[in-house]
């Protein structure tokens, strides 16, 4: 029988629920509590933003109730979507219209998708989406949602459908409500052991805060790795044992059709942004050799610290085969491998998986001669 | 003009040679020397090694001329073609007669293809090889090779085309002859700087030893990328600058139709015999979520040193987009780096690329119980 939790009482240990059916007031005591709450898809306040027909992509409901509009209008040339938001979602959301046969519009405050990209790979990955058929209209707030239009800048966009994708809160009311701290994006501050500010009680998953790896500062990745992470290791504390979270990257992959995107740790802007002396190559490469008939290109991108040389982060944008590299980098920045160090790995080579000197490595060369 | 060098006189700093359309003989003096002589494909002494039909797959010729018979005897049921020994070249030689028509008969020392490969990832290797419609012929030596046989225990295998692929030797025997030492699989001996034992003469690529990374014993492991390494470090040197091979894990990449296959650094047994106290764990996994249409099964063996938790090598076989991962494993090997930081470790995850916790990642949580 579904119950909704409406109140935490840290210092009782009382969980308060009403269940639902019979609307019945139950108590429900507890030595440790784990906060699971998740997040939500964010509905930004613009008017019009509660009409029927706008609709966001967080649930399996969710996804279902688009899925059976889109092959529905599947074929009608009159039928127009508008995606709000070029973040993962959104692409994905672009990507799910354009093989249905639908035209879609993209919008983003950003001139180009994906937040966190640097600009030059940003570009690409623009001209991929506007390649397959999808409008991008970008460094454009949406301003208002009307019945049969949304409105941005100075245009007025027919749509029959509008998906919402601006990114993921937090529900994190019930932790606030026990005075339990939030952290950053209003998530819940947990530490290394995923224990809130509350004795006993810890939280994780999109709920939750993590620590990022580098910067050493609190961030709010919701993302399904870090949930896995954080779900671990607070079990294993909840269970008397001693786990710890040493911190995330922001690991990310996604791809558009053909196109595969990753990124991991910093870029140069936020690591001189979080006070690091940094570094940053670009190269552009192949996806393994060009007699190879499925070859075809990539760029990566690797930032490092001055100096120590340590790897920081870095971001691809290539064919198939090429995104799923990022671990190596991910791996490297783990370690705090040197970029003299990464460009030495023993990384695995045969003409159907990759060049003689890995993608990551061609970069590491070039990126040794200004660290 | 083609010159055939005759002698290295390393006392005088000259080098000998023969010119080959005039056979006069020329001496061209050195300060720096690098020997890049090579290795050739190795063709054990067996009765009937040198008949015409007995061919090696070394060099672009032999390929080419292995090529023009598969193809020309498309379709010929009556042809026959041995493939002695199972390495990388003697897989990919049988995958080559396989998708041209053909039945070859794989015939090897070893139960299994691929020497190095665990058992019980090799065993996986022979049943994909044997699904195809190669008969594999493991545990037994070749006696002798007649015009139209190959001899093996108590079998003749009928044999219209042989091709030998039992290694590669190094091209040492100038070296040798100049006093140059020799080292492991009878390679030209080099330290981190890729300088031979007399000074101011450098080796790189398949004459030349490495260093292994984990066990620090000079190896053969004649292998592009190592090639690759060798040159660039011998080349900095010769030029008057400082560089080093820190050492290599013999990480290497194939593929046998759909199934991809990769090892890096030690194996358990490799481990032990190098008197390290290690751990072994083998996890079977998916390439990505289940519910992906082109989702596919992977085995990963991880192992590690007991104690420290150092990851010391992996092994991975499985559908596509597994292999590559191993550089996540020749990464931390690199890096010392403990199973327990590399199950921490922010690896890429979406679901056209991989599981949530990607599959080094399983592997690492199931062996962190026994380090």
């Amino acid at each position: 029988m579904g119950h909704e939790v409406v109140e935490i009482d840290v210092a009782a240990g009382i969980v308060k629920a009403l269940e639902n059916a019979t609307g019945t007031l139950s108590e429900e005591p507890f030595d440790q509590l784990l906060l699971g709450t998740g997040g939500r898809a964010i509905r930004p306040n613009i008017p019009g933003i509660d009409l029927p027909h706008v609709l966001v992509a967080h649930t399996l409901d969710d996804a279902q109730a688009l899925h059976s509009i889109a092959d529905a209008r599947m074929g009608d040339d009159s039928w127009n979507v508008v995606v709000i938001g070029a973040g993962y979602i959104g692409l994905e959301m672009a990507e799910a219209f354009v093989t249905r046969g639908h035209r879609p519009v993209l919008v983003d405050l950003q001139d180009y998708p994906l937040p966190g990209l640097v600009p030059e790979l940003g570009v690409l990955v623009k001209g991929c989406v506007e390649h397959s058929g999808v409008e991008f209209i970008g460094g454009t707030e949406v301003t208002a949602i009307t019945p049969e239009s949304v409105v941005c800048g100075d245009r007025e966009l027919p749509a029959d459908l509008v998906v919402i994708s601006v990114g993921t809160a937090p529900c994190s009311e019930l932790a606030a409500a026990a005075g339990i701290e939030l952290g950053a994006g209003r998530a819940i501050a947990v530490d290394e052991r995923m224990q809130t500010s509350a004795e006993g009680v810890f939280a994780a998953g999109d709920c939750a805060t993590s620590r990022h790896l580098i910067t050493g500062k609190q961030v709010f990745f919701p993302l399904g790795t870090n949930a896995n992470k954080h779900a671990r290791v607070a079990g294993i504390n909840i269970g008397g044992g001693q786990a710890r979270m040493p911190g995330v990257l922001g690991t990310a992959v996604t791809r558009y059709l053909e196109l595969e995107i990753a990124t991991t740790g910093l870029s140069l802007d936020q690591a001189q942004a979080a006070g690091i002396d940094a570094c940053s190559e670009q190269i552009s490469t192949l996806t393994k050799p060009g007699y190879m008939p499925d070859s075809s290109t990539a760029q990566v991108v690797l930032v490092a610290e001055r100096g120590s040389g340590r790897v920081l982060g870095g971001q691809i944008v290539g064919g198939s085969g090429s995104a799923k590299r990022i671990d190596t980098i991910a791996t490297a920045a783990t370690a705090s491998m040197s970029v003299a160090q990464l460009l030495d790995t023993d990384l695995a080579y045969a003409p159907p998986f990759s060049t003689v000197w890995d993608m990551v490595a061609v970069a590491a060369r070039e990126l040794l001669k200004k660290v």
